[in-house]
């Protein structure tokens, strides 16, 4: 029985535990990567930790998400994350560099390698053919201090590919229809593996698109092979000598497959408010079209702004649209200009702004109120974009790039238009953005704090009994957006938890901060997939600040159950989902003898206010009981 | 005896009055412009006059002030100066476009011509040889609506220059010198007219960098000839045919000399926080420098841009700077991207951000606490950056870029390195982010008003008797950005005057709002160059909406004090300066039969509390009473 690429790459990295679907193994890591709106955390952590140099192979500090700098406090975080990228041995990368994910597969990703970043969208580099996983920054920092990672063995979904995208069809409405069949919660707990002689006919960036958006479909990562168009892209990056080839074997096993033909699909987009709502661009119709934004770790590419500049070359953007334009890396920015696709995208009337996150994080640009906005990016989550009542759908470049001279949603294929062929360019390398740490042994550079940055709330040890009051009863697929809300006004504080957890929970029940202070002790109720999105640990850190002790669900994302856990708050899931329904505002629950409880398959919790009891499932590891019982992870290092 | 040129244009345009320094005149007002963040109340108070037609020859609404766009707020802006353009026959310049000033310059600015601008940097168009003046949004609306501007006429002074300026010194240092020389409040009622054969070595995007800055003397224009120079430049621009050729008579009389031999000048900054506390690079030495940025509408032309590039060209900017860069103009943005010099920024490890007023306003950028940052703009107040405790140095593109590469403030000809000569180019004329009005009478375009955009306040007619508190003893040189602060949490309100009146100077005195709300009716002391900087006549309505119902103050800046008549507020002059000393917070003063005595060239002041009585010098002209009396000019009109 062969293997799969992914259990192939996993093996390899095994430091403890068997590779079964659902045991707990622990991994090599091999490179690190932060952004700013998390890396602040990890720092801190990592600080905390007290470790002399990093033990990854690699690890950057990329600067991408707070760039905007309304004051003080994005720029004060900059400084601290490079004074301690300096101490520890880490890579620095500038603002204005660009986007982590784009940055790292340009400069750092290797196939076949294990990659852990504190961000959601770090699957990206699966489209090179490593094992990159999101996780929460606690885990980062773990990862640098030990290098070592812990996660649940997911099972593999074989993608089948096979075919060829016609004009106008992109990697992006790959994912797109790969959402549609899965939806958001079909990859929890899985790989999802590309496979099938489709594959090479999509360039690593194509497949880098695709991986980046598996983080939609909760996945643990996405993964391609690594073959001839790996060894392209490594030599156009300038080198080749990082390229392995990777494959399955022929006859590997799978848990799951979906067959999907490209030269059968067409444009797509996802409708508001949900990445997996699809429907063809056709379908939707020549709706008006406000804002188009093009840009993000998902669609930044050169090979999909060089598309762009040719569908906007001699054109003019509709007078009613906008059309804002971020491009991935400083690299391809320079590229751009260098041919004049810049100059082409200028002359038409496109907006360029820095080459950062931007938009994507509702971090700028914001749409008029009950707004159109087609966008290129990855979440669509209602109010993401700084504009609670526009409509945002997420569309390939080619669609945005038709549709913002049209004025209306546009299918490329109906346009009749030829879409020319790209050419590969080669890219020099190019450093000037990183900041490199200066020697081999810890730094003595002094850590640069800014009076923004708080230190991070610590939680206690398990008592031998747990009373919370419940103080929210959330319903499915609750976002960490919706955990702890990330706009332009709140990101500069995400290094500041007291001010932040002000905001828990803001946009669904404004009471929530207010109720918890009052309560001491809480709990949270919510449904499926609670805590799907980004990686923001800040989503635990604020409940945990606030007195969360747990948070009882119909079912929970990956990641957001890791950062409860790592902040010492326990992620329970209903053994009956129908349970969910006798909860409500304000009862108070028991959980008694919670120290032997939590080592149990499940664990009874009393309703105080109903008198009932109901039962929980646990599913913790060992690792994890530990970790509870410390009250956090950075508790039970020390 | 023969004429300046100032007084030539103005001659030219005279509707009413006689121009004798101090009288009062009316001129016709071929042209305006307006921004976003003044522009809302602009358009709003056209929209209130109910006109068909604006009566100009040309009007243009840019956006270049609020382009982050972290809410729904700007996009609303934007959304509405763009249908209330197409109502009223005014060309829209989209976002992305550039910055007011510089492309006014580049696209539709004409030798002999007179513009009205809602923005205090208007007197750019001086370096075409326009009388453009800066002015409070209501007089820019009525404008457009009858065609014509009444002002005091200014004196004239006559900067004499010889000589050629060195390399590494340039027109950014021309305008610091005069600004030691005259300082802040030196060209307060005046005209600042170039003369003498140095300015045949001055471009005409050097003298717009020196006109532009004019209004950092509080002059109310700057004004340069036209000549071969700017025939130059127009046919660079695409448009010789807009060429006059125009000077002072050789004869021509003025009230005031300074001559400067260009070849003398050394480069300079102006040190924190005062754009006249100047001082030589050399003498400055070489202070460690964390931020560099480099743009707005003083130094962002293609020239300039051209230079910085050159400067940094295959080098790398220190790792402990960051360098952004914000081009003036989409076409200037082009252009660099077309002939290379944008990648040389780029690969140097310069961040390039939206061509806009960005960090220049506060709006983004904030540099890192306890920053020393290296600006090439016009103003370096306390806390415009964003950061209260930066330290701004206002400096040359060329002083900016070399110390972004040494990461310590340096003279450029002290470093020995050559700077190459910038070649000219022809431009494209590219009006791709040009909205054109659709007809030539009122169009139909219903206006679109998001959420945010409130009525602007309105006073109400003046009483027999007027009673205030005294809610503020201010010092000197308050600027508007005291009065009304504009940094990136408050400029998205700039349509909002309810909202924005709770920050009124609040960096002064947090308790302003709240103190001004319980008097009811109030007034505020201050003392010399009160109102300098910004032209936003929010530093009026703000206070109008607060009930302030007279300002008592050594001296006032020109903008400002029109814009409180504007809003029906009483801006009075202490006859003895040293009455200043006896005010102070919660005295009740009296004006007592008000209506007759604002027709007296004094007024007296009775002070409740301490029983003495004060005299004022009002100097109000008729009209200005007239405005005075109804409680503003909106009122007056109708």
């Amino acid at each position: 029985m062969g293997n799969t690429l992914a259990y192939k790459i996993l093996e390899n990295h095994l430091v403890e535990g068997s590779l079964i679907p659902g045991a707990e193994i622990t991994i090599k890591m091999d490179q690190t990567l932060t952004q700013d709106s998390t890396g602040t955390m990890v720092y801190l952590q990592l600080e905390a930790m007290d470790v002399d140099k990093i033990k990854t192979e690699l690890s950057v500090a990329y600067i991408d998400h707070n760039t905007l700098q309304t004051g003080f406090e994005n720029a004060d975080d900059h400084a601290f994350i490079k004074s301690v990228a300096q101490r520890h041995g880490v890579l620095f990368s500038k603002p204005g560099n660009g986007i982590c994910h784009q940055l790292h597969l340009e400069n750092y990703g290797k196939p076949g390698k294990t990659l852990l970043g504190s961000d959601s969208h770090t699957p990206t580099g699966g489209g090179l053919g490593m094992i990159a996983i999101g996780a929460g920054g606690l885990d980062v920092a773990m990862a640098m201090a030990k290098g070592t990672y812990s996660l649940t063995v997911p099972k593999v979904v074989n993608v089948e590919l096979t075919g060829k995208l016609r004009p106008w069809v992109s990697a992006k409405d790959v994912i797109l229809h790969v959402l549609d069949k899965l939806t958001v919660k079909g990859g929890v707990g899985k790989i999802v593996e590309y496979t099938g002689e489709g594959v090479k006919s999509l360039s690593v960036t194509d497949r880098a698109t695709i991986t980046n958006m598996g983080a939609e479909l909760g996945a643990t990562t996405s993964i391609f092979p690594s073959d001839e168009n790996t060894l392209k892209y490594l030599t156009e990056q300038g080198r080749p000598q990082d390229y392995v080839e990777l494959s399955a074997d022929p006859d590997a096993v799978y848990d799951e497959t979906l067959k999907v033909d490209l030269s059968k699909l067409t444009p797509l987009a996802a409708k508001p408010h949900s990445p997996d709502n699809i429907d063809t661009i056709k379908n939707i119709g020549s709706i008006k079209v406000d804002q188009v934004a093009i840009g993000s770790c998902t669609n930044s590419s050169y090979t999909d702004l060089m598309k762009v500049a040719a569908i906007l070359k001699g054109k003019k953007i509709h007078p009613d649209v906008s059309l804002v334009i971020s491009p991935g890396s400083s690299k391809i920015l320079s590229k751009l200009a260098e041919n004049g696709a810049l100059a082409d995208m200028i002359n038409a009337g496109a907006r360029i702004i820095e080459n950062a996150c931007g938009p994507c994080i509702g971090m700028g640009q914001s749409p008029k109120s009950g707004a159109v906005s087609l966008r290129t990016f990855n979440r669509n989550f209602k109010g993401r974009s700084g504009t609670i009542d526009a409509d945002v759908y997420l569309v390939s470049p080619e669609t945005a790039a038709i549709s913002a001279i049209t004025g209306v949603v546009t299918d490329g294929i109906e346009s009749g238009e030829t879409l020319p062929e790209i050419e590969a360019v080669d890219f020099n390398f190019n450093d000037n953005f990183i900041v490199y740490p200066k020697g081999t042994s810890k730094d003595n550079t002094p850590v640069e704090m800014g009076p923004n940055i708080k230190p991070f709330p610590r939680n206690t040890a398990l008592g031998d009994t747990v009373e919370a009051t419940v103080v929210l009863h959330a319903g499915n697929n609750i976002t960490t957006d919706d955990i702890m809300p990330s706009d332009s006004r709140l990101l500069p504080y995400r290094s500041n938890i007291p001010y932040l957890a002000n905001f828990c929970f803001e946009k669904i029940d404004s009471e929530f901060s207010a109720r918890c202070k009052e309560a001491g002790s809480c709990a949270i109720i919510g449904g499926e997939n609670y805590g799907q999105g980004s990686s923001r640990e800040h989503a635990a850190l604020a409940p945990l600040y606030l007195g969360v002790k747990f948070v009882l669900v119909k079912s929970f994302a990956r990641i957001h159950r890791s950062n409860l856990i790592n902040s010492g708050i326990m992620p329970l899931v209903f053994e009956n989902p129908s349970d969910y329904e006798d909860f409500s505002l304000g009862h108070k629950l028991m959980i008694e003898d919670a120290k032997n409880q939590v080592r149990n398959a499940t664990i009874t919790i009393k309703d105080l206010t109903n008198g009932k009891e109901y039962t929980a499932v646990t599913n913790f590891s060992d690792l994890e009981i530990d970790m509870i019982l410390c009250g956090g992870k950075i508790n039970s290092i020390k």
